[in-house]
């Protein structure tokens, strides 16, 4: 049982990222409008949210930039376009996956740029161009986090290696990526502790991001919380990929810090995300998720089955239960 | 941080019990078709759920039968027309609220009726009554648990003392009801610590009914079986009043007992659960029930605003903020 403290008292190192336009984007090829994106940007704000995530710094010679909207690719000039100078205490991510940017050409140097902080993802096995590209960054100028996605089929003893080339470098933060949504808190109290040994070891700090699918986005965010992990992402209405992600207006109900605020979560979700709902924009839990969560699959058949329209999920079942 | 033989292994007292006509009647007035009721009779055989809700036995004098559908009322004729002598390994439950129940004369001995088990729901100031219904029930045969309703305002010394009195009766099982949905595993742990104490002291066994306003029934679920709570109630989809409760499928899906199944449940979800949601039958988590979860407030006012259609959730909180 965790101690009471934690939950009535607050750490004041714990960081709120806001991922709904980069999680978000994945859901509708990053088509936000101009109002939400400077709607979501004032709400960040007032919520009193500490980092928020833009999108991703794709490159354009993968990816088609009449195909995608803007916060698929992140120029600076856009970033202005929404926040000016920011002369604010939010701070602005960006996500650089490794093998899809041109990070050596695309990320400028800090002290030219409205971003603070360079997320970048990758998997196990490109972990030697991830130091690389958080090198890249830091020597930049950039805070930068390393967010080890699809950890839930990795083998500790991979995960203890990863961690300890990652400590050797510049990198701040290292990231719980739970991109299958298939963890059970009692994993994530687990997969913390072995990522908070190598965190304390080299003096950097641990995140948490986590998906639906199971119903246990939050729960194992706050889960993690307790179990000293520090940043802590989260999505308004819990927009992201698939089943989508640990909703931002229960983070804050939750947290205890009183410069975190609700209210201004839950104004934005009435103004805005219930109308992309409305409008037919589709993500969060439904009994797909939940099959590919408990086979600890990729989450892709199941936005291709939701996509579709399926609704003969027994069917659906049986297909990917042949797959594992 | 739990010890991982808890997810791997399974503890053979753990009990699953349906409740989706019970709670999920309070959604629809109980007026589920008989097809319903047969399919979840089969249902719960083939998922090896151990005890199936039938719904409350309340009194006729206080609730008009021509205004609730037949499983408000558990006539035990109307429960034999579905389950026939019941020889199978699947037991029968109903509830029986204190003060709307007429127990001595509505609950026949067990040897005359197919009911097994008599869940009798309370809220702490009615104990004294409870603990007559459960005498009254334990003295005709029946097995017997307490379902201590809104805990999550109560005072744990009045908790203590009532499990103090509810362990010298004939109940069997202590049941924690978050009816608010509105604790957090933490709490659920220390919670659970207090009943488990008072269960070893007078050899009874603990159980847990969530609901899902925090989006945390699932996860409080399974903290509650990760502390020694041995019955676990589910519904499938999660129907149930309000913010609906821990997701049948999702539970089935955790437990390691290979005595259940899942495919069943998904099977019975995509037929029925699907049907009565694509109908228009409403409940599940949304921004208002996460409003009354945060506030600790019963979901009534919740329910309300949802069925009156209202969007205007920023309102509806200031007005539930201001009654706390």
């Amino acid at each position: 049982m965790k101690e009471l403290s934690k939950l009535m008292g607050y750490r004041s190192d714990v960081r709120v990222v806001d991922a709904t336009l980069r999680d978000g984007g994945l859901v509708n090829d990053f088509y936000f409008t101009d109002e939400f994106v400077k709607d979501l940007y004032h709400t960040n704000l007032k919520t009193g949210v500490d980092y928020m995530e833009f999108g991703y710094k794709a490159a354009k010679d993968m990816f088609d930039v009449d195909k995608f909207g803007k916060w698929k690719f992140c120029n600076d000039e856009d970033i202005r376009e929404i926040v000016g100078d920011n002369n604010t205490n939010l701070k602005i991510a960006v996500m650089a996956d490794v093998g899809r940017c041109n990070y050596k050409t695309d990320i400028v140097n800090r002290s030219e740029s409205p971003i603070d902080l360079i997320r970048v993802a990758t998997y196990l096995h490109t972990i030697p161009t991830a130091v690389e590209m958080i090198e890249d960054a830091a020597n930049k100028g950039y805070e930068v986090t390393c967010n080890i996605m699809a950890i839930s089929n990795a083998q500790e003893g991979d995960l203890r290696e990863a961690l300890d080339v990652l400590g050797k470098s510049p990198v701040n933060v290292f990231y719980i990526v739970d991109s299958y949504g298939s963890l059970y808190p009692e994993q994530i109290a687990r997969i913390a502790d072995v990522y908070c040994e190598f965190a304390e070891k080299y003096g950097k700090k641990v995140g948490m991001h986590a998906h639906n699918n199971l119903q246990l986005a939050f729960a194992n965010t706050i889960e993690a919380v307790g179990d000293g992990v520090d940043w802590l992402d989260g999505t308004y209405a819990a927009m992201g990929r698939g089943a989508g992600n640990c909703a931002m207006e229960l983070l804050l109900g939750f947290l205890k810090n009183p410069k975190y605020n609700v209210y201004p979560a839950i104004q934005f979700v009435e103004k805005h995300m219930k109308k992309l709902q409305a409008e037919g924009t589709v993500w969060g839990y439904d009994l797909q998720y939940l099959m590919t969560g408990l086979l600890n699959q990729h989450p892709r058949t199941a936005i291709q089955f939701t996509k579709e329209g399926r609704t003969d999920y027994s069917e659906y079942y049986k297909e990917i239960e042949a797959q594992v």
